[in-house]
């Protein structure tokens, strides 16, 4: 089995085979500010649903005054056609730093790569709210996709909510491509949820119904999973914080950890993500263990829902380096430093400020 | 001169006698989660203006279908009155913390007590910004007051902007009631903006013009400071990055640093506030210097705009103790470790981890 299945390339670094989960190389992400579809990161709990588009039918349901029950021809002639540039990432980014910690058993050691930036082409979700009619009451807004997911109870179909009034922003859409492409299956093909600024685990995939509810979503990839449980917590349901907003995460893609460059001027690139409705402010980079900083230079602005690629030169004297990267967000916020300190039983959000180490040679 | 002008009480702690600025007591931000308005922080930056209420109007201009002038009967009359529970927050709060690290001068040395939260009664501005219609192109609500601003050239009055989407959520007012108490001259009387989750900069007291334009504010307030500087920069226009979401912050209001209390059991108190849109969802306490954490209680939740008090018990061992703290916010972020490294030339958006030192008696 290899890592071009579902018509991804052979750089993915695949940590799971079946449900498939595979993460972008540093390279790949590197490459230009958009990741490119069959390099994009897949974070699966079930297997890839067979599902044909022309018998798929979206339900609409709960606190509305009238449900739906859409097909993908309604869905696209009965709204406004609408494109959104935005970055996904999994709750789980970057959680290899937690585990050179301390080890968290039956979790994958993602590395920078669980995350992307796509432009996405569908409908919003508002307008087809707008249809529904949300009653008085209605406070949250469950999706849930066609995929069994074999580690809930009962095999559970993946699902979650986001709060209505982010719902109802023109951001949050039914995705039916990316990139300018038709949806892949392994992204959720025929129609996905994109919620730009919240954990990758709201964007629910195969998305065949919506529920307007009044309280958030019960089901394990919300009320179990998906959860920042202090240090000494046990998983359970209600156990911990809700994860939802994206925190402020940044992460070196070149050089490498561990990379040989030659002294001199190096250039350093990377990307940063402020989540929710921020944006990246500054990146700043250190060479000095963070004595003294410089700012590095933002790459392309792709707008407010997606990261800030950054580029900066450093100069390297012969001999052992470790650089440091700090982001901040547009609430002047930056990132914690201590990694360890950030550890949890399920290792999510290390957004821990980024370090290479790397070796000049004369 | 005492504290006890403009009706505030001796317990305050004045910075500057004229323009008058003076912050709250750490005891007093402690009596409960609504601040009293006599102890309420106040940060001017020019004399306190007196203006007649049944001569003051209300301009509403720039980028807009239909100009207003209005009176406050009229403000009163033609739209429905709104109450709302806010945290208002200096920019410069804790700056106190940074200049120990390295002296700012020319700038207040403020505790952890400019801030505070009050209920806010008046009008919403979207009510008010509908009526006179924005025009394609307004993407900024401007606002100007009363006060003239001597550090600014020309005397120039206080002004400054926010995003007009922010400016059109339910929650941003044009406030003549703080705790239910006609608004003070201090705070702004007649009419002041709050802007929930922004830096109190942004609050305009003694409003008097409001402006749609489609650049944020060119004046000395928003342009020349209130701006994040790199450590080695220096203020000018433009210079360094705009502040307005308030960034996630905390503090500890009791014990205070440097006290003695008895060995044992000892309750430990404060504030915490997420800024923008997020909210507070944990408070870690730790006297091991962060190797081990336990969770304080949150207080009264006041809703999504104001700070969560917190509090919990410590078991201290008869010597010197150091109570470490950290807050994160509703996407599972955490304030930063080291103060010394958030050090910036204004001093402004000091949100480090607070530590208060603490000797216990046998």
């Amino acid at each position: 089995m290899s890592s071009s299945r579902y018509g991804k390339r052979a750089d993915l670094i695949v940590h799971e085979h079946e449900p498939f989960n595979a993460e972008t190389a540093r390279a790949a992400l590197d490459e230009g500010p958009l990741t490119a579809v069959d390099a994009f990161y897949v974070r699966g709990h079930g297997a890839v649903p067979d599902i044909d588009p022309a018998a798929w039918r979206l339900r609409v349901h709960g606190l509305v005054e009238r449900e739906l029950d859409l097909s993908l021809t309604t869905l696209r002639e009965a709204f406004r056609e609408r494109t959104e540039t935005a970055t996904l990432q999994c709750a789980g980014n970057r959680r290899a730093g937690l585990m050179g910690v301390r080890d968290i058993p039956g979790e994958a050691p993602w590395g920078p790569g669980a995350t992307g930036t796509a432009t996405w082409t569908g409908v919003a979700l508002a307008d087809v709210l707008a249809l529904a009619g949300p009653l008085p009451g209605a406070a949250h807004a469950g999706f849930v996709g066609a995929d069994v997911c074999p580690e809930a109870d009962l095999g559970e179909r993946f699902g979650g909510s986001i709060p209505l009034d982010k719902a109802c922003r023109p951001e949050v859409m039914l995705a039916w491509a990316m990139n300018g492409e038709p949806l892949p299956p392994v992204h959720g093909a025929p129609l996905r949820v994109v919620v730009p600024g919240y954990i990758g685990a709201r964007s629910v995939k195969w998305l065949e119904r919506i529920e307007l509810r009044a309280a958030p979503w019960a089901g394990y990839f919300q009320h179990v999973v998906y959860r920042l449980l202090p240090e000494d917590g046990t998983p359970g349901p209600g156990a911990g914080m809700p994860l939802g907003l994206v925190a402020l995460n940044a992460d070196v893609l070149s050089p490498a950890d561990g990379e040989t460059v030659p002294a001199g001027s190096a250039e350093v690139r990377g990307y940063a993500f402020a989540g929710g409705e921020r944006y990246v402010s500054r990146v700043d980079v250190s060479i000095d263990g963070g004595a003294t900083w410089s700012q590095a230079d933002l790459l392309d602005d792709l707008g407010r829902w997606a990261w800030r690629q950054w580029r900066t030169t450093v100069e390297l004297a012969p001999g052992d380096h470790e650089i440091l990267v700090r982001a901040w967000d547009s609430s002047a916020a930056t990132q914690p430093e201590d990694e360890a300190a950030l550890w949890n039983p399920k290792g999510y959000v290390n957004n821990a400020r980024p370090r290479v180490r790397v070796h000049a040679t004369p």
